[in-house]
């Protein structure tokens, strides 16, 4: 068990922030909710999957919505009234709760209704990176049931999601009442066992969001390359470097859509790289040519300090590295890549994995 | 009390659809549906708002979506999932059914969970015609509660909007939910008591509709005027007659939105009545001057049989009466014309009170 304080939060705020592939929403506004609430009420404990009881009851909470919206309309303490009203609905109190993506501010969700509830957070989520729809979690990949679910915004509306035939049709209700409610409000479902956490959520991944932004921070204290320093953390690959030319960014359909342009400098001058992008990161093409896709990780990150660029903040100038790094094990089994792969989200295309460089 | 038999649906069917205004779902697709769960289950008992028991629990329940939607995809038995759902929710069992609104096959849809559980229905609704948004029931206005209340789709889709800041809050979180499932959905919320029913519900309404239909079936059979046997049922007054020329629909935001142009004939000769529609008829002007607005009833039926002809079905050249009637008295205060007069529906225009014309 460790615990998440006024310093963790920061360091896991900038590692959810890369390891959000620009999404999961705005991660230094996420820290800063956390904050308030971990001032005022003391850390977070964090229990490692096998730390769990047996008899746990884990519910699964985060935002909805597009990132353009969640710069501006700051959540408050909605999380906390949808595991309440999980809770009320099935009957069962959680005692410890969960992060459905780890990427962004979507990492530090749970810290909420957790501070307030005095309850743990498990150290995994749902997806080792973040993605826009639901049905994009492992938990409901790997088959646990996505209803009963909660949907609640800041003015006190709730909808249940009580029965969907399937875990898609829970992300178009859910989108629904998202976007009606304005793009920005809660997610919960109802508690999974300690068992069913175990085999479908990624472990260790906060700890990892924390080690990656304590390797940032360090680098930038000691005036090293934080780039460098993410990818000594994480497996990875420098995929390009360049400035950001051109941003295509609407929002639609309860999304942030759109493409970055970025043209090459040093090694990459020359060449030019798009993204294209729904919250997060999804493929990216080189001169035309697609190298990188879902489920593996596309990271935009500034070139000089390392730090996260989420797809709302995207503009043009802005000095970039663009980081690739292989999705976990459990988004790339066939059932997976079903739901997060390339053709999922309309591309024709099947994934090739990426390949982190080799070792020096 | 009294029962509604395969007769009576054939007669409710008619009258309601001419209560509908134009809307609340295609009343001859209604009464089939209805009558098989009749011919199945046998009569349904309708009981008067004195003879609720004091301890009822009664729950509304219609369908929602676009009539357009309606007539291409029949509903099956959703509002029997939809009354179990509500029940499951609130831990407490239906003794009553009763419809939200009186017009079209909203009508006749509480009987089809009546048949299936074997429950009475109320004799009266929560519009006295029917509307097109959940807010505009009466039980909503006088005070009603609108949460938790249940949307359920063909497919064995369920959301349940748990809180809502208002009726329109609860309206627009189950129209998002109808328009991704498909435009045809039903609704029921939670239990009322007798002492609810009876303060808020228009009473008789499904025995005036009975009456309103068996009026224009002796008509057509004895070969006299259904129009005129309509207006001797409902004080009302014919306001047009004549062709229709044009019809503009579209099916837009989860509603069937136009207007019907109709070219006067007979001492309406020479001018022109453009009816405005949402789901239903909502103002009407002659020669672009406004003569009635919600929540009076315009209602648009065949000029030689009299029977209803609701807005997804108006066509090029149909020979049309139009009739208004004025609206119950429990839609005609001044907190029911905020929710149901021509300025919540967006025209600039004060509600003025058709009055019936005057007994001969």
């Amino acid at each position: 068990m460790w615990q998440i304080d006024e310093d963790a939060l920061v360091s896991i705020s900038i590692g959810a922030g890369i390891l959000g592939t620009g999404g999961g929403g705005n991660p230094y506004i996420g820290m800063l909710r956390a904050r308030e609430l971990v001032r005022e009420h003391g850390p977070v404990d964090v229990l490692d999957l096998d730390e769990l009881p047996d008899d746990s009851r884990v519910i699964c909470v985060g935002g909805m919505g597009a990132p353009t919206v969640g710069v501006e309309k700051v959540r408050g303490t909605e999380s906390y009234r949808a595991v309440r009203a999980i809770e009320k609905h099935t009957g069962e109190r959680a005692t410890a709760l969960i992060s459905g993506e780890i990427g962004g501010s979507n990492s530090l969700e749970p810290l909420i209704p957790a501070a307030l509830a005095r309850l743990p957070v498990v150290d995994g989520d749902g997806m080792g990176r973040a993605f826009p729809e639901l049905q994009m979690t492992t938990f409901f990949i790997y088959g646990i049931p996505p209803t009963p679910s909660a949907v609640c915004d800041e003015k006190g509306n709730t909808a249940i999601i009580e029965d969907a035939v399937s875990p898609t049709w829970v992300e178009r209700m859910a989108r629904a009442v998202t976007i009606v409610m304005g793009c920005a409000p809660v997610f919960a479902f109802a508690p999974m066992s300690a068992a069913d956490v175990r085999r479908t959520a990624i472990p260790g991944t906060l700890s990892l969001a924390k080690s990656l932004g304590e390797a940032v921070r360090r680098a930038q204290r000691e005036k090293g390359d934080p780039v460098e320093a993410i990818l000594t953390t994480v497996p990875g690959r420098v995929l390009f470097q360049g400035k950001i030319v051109d941003v295509e960014r609407r929002t639609t359909e309860g999304f942030a859509r759109g493409r970055v342009t970025i043209d090459g400098m040093g090694d990459d001058a020359g060449a030019q790289l798009v993204v294209d992008f729904q919250n997060e990161n999804l493929v990216a093409h080189r001169d035309g040519a697609l190298i990188v896709t879902v489920p593996d990780l596309i990271c935009i990150v500034d070139a000089e300090r390392g730090e996260p660029i989420t797809t709302e903040l995207l503009r043009y100038g802005f000095r970039v590295s663009v980081l690739g790094f292989p999705a976990p094990p459990l988004l790339k089994t066939p059932e997976a890549l079903a739901v997060v792969g390339p053709e999922a989200f309309g591309y024709e295309a099947a994934y090739v994995p990426l390949e982190p460089r080799a070792t020096p």
